[in-house]
């Protein structure tokens, strides 16, 4: 991605302005929808998908031919791959989003103040919210499912190795809107390269928010080159910590899983740190259980006599590795004297996503949750909890690592803003 | 201001760096303090404050002697201007705010996972808070008390107007906080001209949250600069529409106290908008009303032969007019022929701060509520009430129009973020 120094032509403006604008039109009717609605109109659109399978199925083969002739990684053609199981699969994830309440209308707080005024502070929706992501096809959907049930219209800009895919997949979700009575236009889609994208990330006054997510080249350019409101997602450089009074067994149970449950995303964890207490007992297993799993270790001085103690196979870890999320199997690994250690190793290298400790001793626990400045803490868990499903959101749009809005996963709430309501009888300032 | 196209000089971005990781270290610190330990510190603040009075009212001087050098007009001395009384006050509101609850710890929500997992998200500081702002020296000491109280560091950035009064707070604020035990760090003072805001404003990753206050071009230059998360604050383009089924007498009140006031603030009011059915019953007594209290009134066609008829002085109202903040006694005022004209002028013209309605019908009500998009609605209610002190927060940093974060007065809580925190007891992911 290179937006940061594209500029968007006038034909690219025009483009955003006028998708934004009949967008902000059909937002302002899906603010009114009732639960009800909302929901009547999701299961709409899941049948609409249901229907439309081989409709979808083949506009993806193109999009896959397409990819095969640019000599597109097998990994990548299975990310962007729609049969009709996973056609299936994303009409019925949208099925579960009418399944959960409805944030829209729900009273943050209020009170009745001293003059008499009735105070409320009401969760309404975004209004417009622009989605820029990458090759997974199924995130079309299900951001606009996630739009429809917050009550905003969506625009979206996929990747251009999906472009077939989304095309047919948002022509069918705005049929089926049109049919059902309300605007197409609560889900567009942005064409058109660098420069679309640019207009897309400097519509102030036009889109209420963007979300990126995608790799961290893409987060990047989007979060410093946007004057739209960003949430930042998903990059995660995760450590798991196992302390000096560490129940081991649960400290190697932990580390594998965190590194190898699934090492393509963020909540994966990417470095193990270990107390020079328990290097001798916990590493020369863990190291060997982690090899047996496919990992490469990248080890510092102190890991690596453990590595090379357990007849394990690593190189040397550099600040590179520490500073690395891998994306795959792949992990660094350091020994630190204490805790005052692991903490300033954290703060030197994590990215504000999950951090966890393993470790009995309740006083080591509670500095660890304190001290450590992320959007998710755990205490002898795997790093792989943080996640909308895991927390029991029903839905996910993303894993925000900034401080500002949300912090963590984002479901519906995180997708609406509030509204003051005042009621008075007259009132004035005196 | 032009901070967008000014870009910093390498003495410039050190001066950021070195003070924003000062502030970070004292952050760290911050973050950990209890409650009571917060408030005892504020209370040395306020005594210090107090015992320096002289000293800060002789650096006020200087910008006050400087200031009508440069022949800076009356209204901004009095802005500027600290005497004794004022340095009271100030501290006074130092006091008020160790009374006030502290917002970081709060449980925002949390459950236990059906596979034992115990989740909570708690509120947690956001870390370093930069404010960049005008004349009103007031705004140092209120950003730094509530930046101490949330647990934030705060990096200030005053107008060059207030250059020796802000020196003279921090500077006691800080010997204060060391002389409490307390890093001087906690609060920081930039200093140069607009190449050291631009490195502020790019700081992105040393600085947590940027908050402007200040004239519409401050702001504006601000959101669209900066790399660093903005709250955009303050601009407001406040209306009061009297329905057709209004209580007039409750409609002259309300529009002539969220017009005069307080003139000068965002939260009063720029426009009228009548319902054409209340025109001739309404218009003679409120223009005439607002005439006596010195207001310019700028009409449209049918106002304007109701100021006629009245034998009050008016101009005719344009676009400009409508889309003006005046800041002071002017106000634009337009007849429509019913709620969708109101609503829609409105969606055109306003700022999504306040908007006002004023009617005794339920249905008029509820669409206006639900329809108008703003930080704030009010039902036969002044404008003047969106106001953290009048919504009972105690405190306010300043109103936020912008639908991410905080909408409406910020407080406390709007200084904080949140962490998940997650206990378990070996738990992976299956």
């Amino acid at each position: 991605m290179s937006e940061r120094t594209t500029t968007a032509d006038a034909a690219d403006v025009e483009q955003v302005r006028v998708l934004a604008e009949a967008a902000r039109t059909a937002s302002r009717r899906l603010a009114l929808l009732s639960r009800a609605e909302k929901d009547a109109a999701l299961l709409a659109l899941a049948d609409a998908l249901d229907a439309a399978t081989d409709e979808v199925v083949e506009a993806n083969a193109r999009d896959l031919a397409r990819g095969r002739e640019h000599g597109m990684p097998e990994s990548l053609q299975d990310r962007l791959r729609l049969d009709a199981a996973r056609v299936a699969a994303v009409a019925s994830a949208v099925r579960d989003i009418a399944a959960l309440p409805d944030p829209v209308g729900e009273v943050v707080r209020g009170s009745t103040l001293a003059n008499g005024l009735q105070i409320r502070q009401v969760r309404v929706p975004m209004g417009v919210v622009g989605m820029i992501y990458e090759a997974r096809p199924n995130v079309t959907v299900d951001a606009a499912a996630l739009g429809l049930k917050s009550g905003n219209a969506v625009l979206l800009r996929g990747g251009s190795a999906a472009a077939d895919t989304n095309r047919a997949l948002v022509g069918v979700l705005r049929r089926a809107l049109e049919a059902h009575g309300l605007p197409a236009d609560a889900v567009g889609l942005l064409e058109g390269g660098h420069g679309a994208v640019h207009a897309l990330m400097t519509a102030r006054g036009l889109v209420d928010l963007l979300i990126p997510r995608g790799g961290a080249d893409l987060i990047e350019a989007v979060v410093t080159g946007s004057t739209v409101p960003v949430i930042e997602t998903g990059v995660g450089n995760c450590h798991v910590y196992v302390d000096a009074r560490a129940d081991l067994d649960k400290a190697l149970a932990i580390a594998v899983n965190a590194k190898t449950h699934r090492p393509s995303v963020c909540n994966a964890a990417e470095s193990l740190l270990v107390h020079r207490d328990v290097a001798d007992a916990f590493l020369p297993k863990a190291l060997a259980a982690l090899s047996a799993e496919g990992v490469a270790l990248h080890t510092d001085a102190a890991s690596g006599t453990r590595a090379d103690a357990a007849g394990v196979r690593h190189d040397t870890a550099t600040d590179e590795h520490f500073a690395t999320e891998f994306h795959g199997l792949e992990m660094s690994v350091g020994v630190v004297d204490d805790l005052d250690a692991a903490l300033a190793h954290i703060r030197r290298f994590g990215s504000g996503h999950t951090e966890a400790i393993v470790t009995e001793d309740r006083a080591a626990a509670r500095r660890f949750t304190a001290e450590v400045d992320a959007a998710a803490v755990m205490v002898n868990a795997s790093t792989r909890f943080t996640d909308g499903g895991e927390f029991g959101f029903g839905a996910e749009i993303g894993i925000s690592t900034q401080k500002l809005h949300a912090r963590g996963p984002m479901a519906l709430p995180e997708l609406t803003t509030t509204k003051w309501v005042v009621e008075g009888d007259g009132q004035v300032r005196v």
